[in-house]
């Protein structure tokens, strides 16, 4: 794809020769880290669900991780109202902006009963700036972090990114797919850890780490003096009568971090935040005012309105569809016969072993594929989770509600049921 | 700042104690690689800025890096209409929605001549998205990667963060304050050089670098197999007949950096983008997708705007009020006695040496502070854009305007003589 000089090219551009390469010059490289981060499986599926709804195709896409609902209607009239009122858009201290933070601190005050001083609060570029950011801030080159397997994916390629050493914690249905602090003496016998990585609700099996549970991995942390980062990012959107778990009533240390995008649907603003242990937050702001200067400004002061009773009220709504998706999976299940369901008390997501019903396909990569191609209905495969055990498995996404969950598992029952009377 | 559990705790809070750390739990640390991030001299002048104008005082801060005029009308008429006529705000492709990516492939044309190929335009989180995208797309720890000193502690920062070694080039007054092939040269021999970052115009300097030295410094990279990434963000922010010369006519393979923030006056909009050459653009889509997912989607949707006549008319406006207050500050060079000024033909800022002026100060960290304190004129200290013979010089940023500026200088007059008046 070269650049061709245009027909109206700019007069000092005319007289440019481009001397050749010479044969000494080494090629031009990506770099090795960049080559560790694969594509995700999941990728051909949204690109073949693109070319099937542009021709006209009823898709059904239980890929998509993010909520079908947007913004709260609060959040966008605040936003409208900062454009033109004259608020200041230009860039705010690296932290962000102080209502914002104020109104983040009320919110752990509603939800968890816990008080935490406002300078710990950091607003960040959705909860992957603030994943950035606290692996720079916490973690060097060479460091040991631990997470679960399976997990969302980014967790590893961000850590690889910058250097770290990824440790993967093989969690099965056994371990309702959280670390355990076996699991971590066994990693932490082969070498020293420096850091654990925790999500709860996680992605994808949903499954949430209890305050029993929290309270020891907090506990084996200290003890090993290894740094606990929890993302907290589907809190809020829970089947049991918890919000979840916030590390930081457990361990002081802890690093939390979570977002808007999720439990507020509002994925592409790119809003998110950390709270910070006393040792993090310079070394954190220090960072951010060079690798990112602020998180986004317009949708900081939109966002203090996520916080409004009415705009929490809408979020509800929200929870309250994925509930009732769930419920329609959970009836399904036992015709469907899939196996070792992870037991998805809080996010979007259900993941499930489809091992039994895989029938002439080697993986569940093809049989989504085929679904897709038969039945018009998208899964995401497991492998972009579990690189290790995942091709067996199927993530489900029930952020697009009842009514379209409850129409695709019809067309995955027409769907196995074909495949079942092939092999009879 | 401990974490204390509120009246209002939740019920499943309340029975939690805690496990006292063993005496040999090794501590918890901060990176390494933090600590080499150092905070900015002229963080303290923005603190006590921020001080002295809630005590109602009158400051004029010539620190600042941000257009003051924001962003243009139509942009943010664009984006009012978007939060409510039912786009898509959720989460958009990594490289960006496809209409702002033409419409900024229309500037190329339009400004450079230049026809770019659509699948090569990357919207990022401003130009620092794209700087740590590119760098992690581009290079591995370890790799030397070469760039002008005085410069923007940005990118140093951003590359150390990233595992690179940085090489300053020590570009002075002869220099124009910008890397020559004989620099290059030398550096080469030190060790091979994987990268070479370019700014022009440049931050702190203003100083642009021509058809015929970007040709030269284009070809050595080619020769030397290194990789050009060029900072293009102060491009329109003009005071010649050139928009500043993009890499790309000259290299096929260099990284060109911009971003909305300069220009378009759109700083905490944080939209920026990379346009980058064939090899790359797979490696920063896969990373971009894990580390940032996608810019802010409502600012893309907005920004199309930016591209109309009337935004294009806005932004000159300001591109004006910085040409008159640079002459505002050339006229006034003589008589303050600054040496070493470097020849600021474009962005909005001015980098002086005021060895010959300090006084009683030791250095101009000093000199700013006290210039502060007296005539109520905040300057950035020129130790944060050269760490070895920064601290005589200072920075002022025109970003204020003309009649702002010309005040300002009527202080720092005032404020000399007094000094000198008290040497004499």
């Amino acid at each position: 794809m070269p650049v061709d000089p245009a027909a109206h090219a700019a007069p000092d551009d005319a007289g440019v020769t481009r001397a050749p390469a010479t044969a000494t010059a080494p090629p031009l490289t990506t770099s090795a880290r960049s080559k560790e981060v694969r594509a995700f499986a999941v990728m051909d599926i949204v690109a073949r669900v693109a070319q099937l709804r542009a021709a006209g195709e009823d898709v059904i896409s239980l890929c998509v991780g993010e909520p079908s609902q947007g913004a709260p209607a609060a959040v966008r009239a605040r936003a409208a109202e900062v454009l033109t009122d004259g608020t200041d858009l230009g860039y705010c201290p690296a932290p962000g902006i102080e209502p914002l933070r104020a109104a983040l601190r009320e919110h752990y005050r509603r939800w968890y009963g816990l008080d935490i001083p406002l300078e710990r609060f950091f607003i960040t570029t959705g909860s992957s700036g603030a994943f950035l950011l606290s692996f720079l801030a916490a973690f060097d080159p060479g460091d040991r972090v631990a997470l679960a397997r399976p997990g969302y994916a980014a967790y590893k390629n961000i850590l690889a990114a910058v250097g770290c050493e990824v440790v993967e914690l093989d969690c099965g249905v056994a371990e309702r797919f959280q670390p355990t602090v076996e699991l971590l003496d066994a990693a932490q016998r082969e070498a020293p850890l420096t850091g654990l990585m925790i999500a709860s609700p996680a992605n994808p099996t949903g499954t949430m780490i209890g305050a029993e549970q929290l309270e020891e991995l907090a506990d084996w942390c200290r003890r090993h003096g290894v740094r606990l980062i929890s993302d907290e990012i589907y809190h809020g959107i829970s089947f049991t009568d918890s919000k979840g778990e916030c590390a930081l009533a457990y361990d002081d240390d802890a690093v939390v971090i979570s977002s808007f995008s999720k439990y507020w649907g509002m994925t592409g603003w790119r809003l998110g935040w950390a709270i910070l242990p006393e040792d993090l937050a310079d070394p954190v702001a220090a960072l951010a005012g060079n690798v990112t200067l602020c998180a986004p400004v317009p949708a900081q002061h939109a966002a203090v309105e996520a916080f409004s009773e009415a705009a929490y009220a809408e979020a509800e709504v929200a929870v309250a569809g994925y509930a009732a998706a769930r419920q329609y999976v959970l009836d399904a299940v036992p015709e469907l016969g899939w196996t070792d369901l992870a037991p998805a008390d809080g996010a979007f997501y259900m993941y499930a072993n489809i091992d039994d019903v895989l029938g002439p396909y080697a993986n569940a990569t093809e049989w989504c594929a085929a679904l897709l191609e038969q039945e018009r209905v998208a899964l995401s495969p497991g492998l972009d989770f579990d690189t290790v055990n995942g091709d067996q498995a199927v993530r489900l996404s029930l952020a697009v509600g009842p009514e379209a969950t409850f129409e695709a598992l019809q067309r995955i029952k027409r769907f196995q049921a074909r495949l079942a009377a092939a092999e009879a």
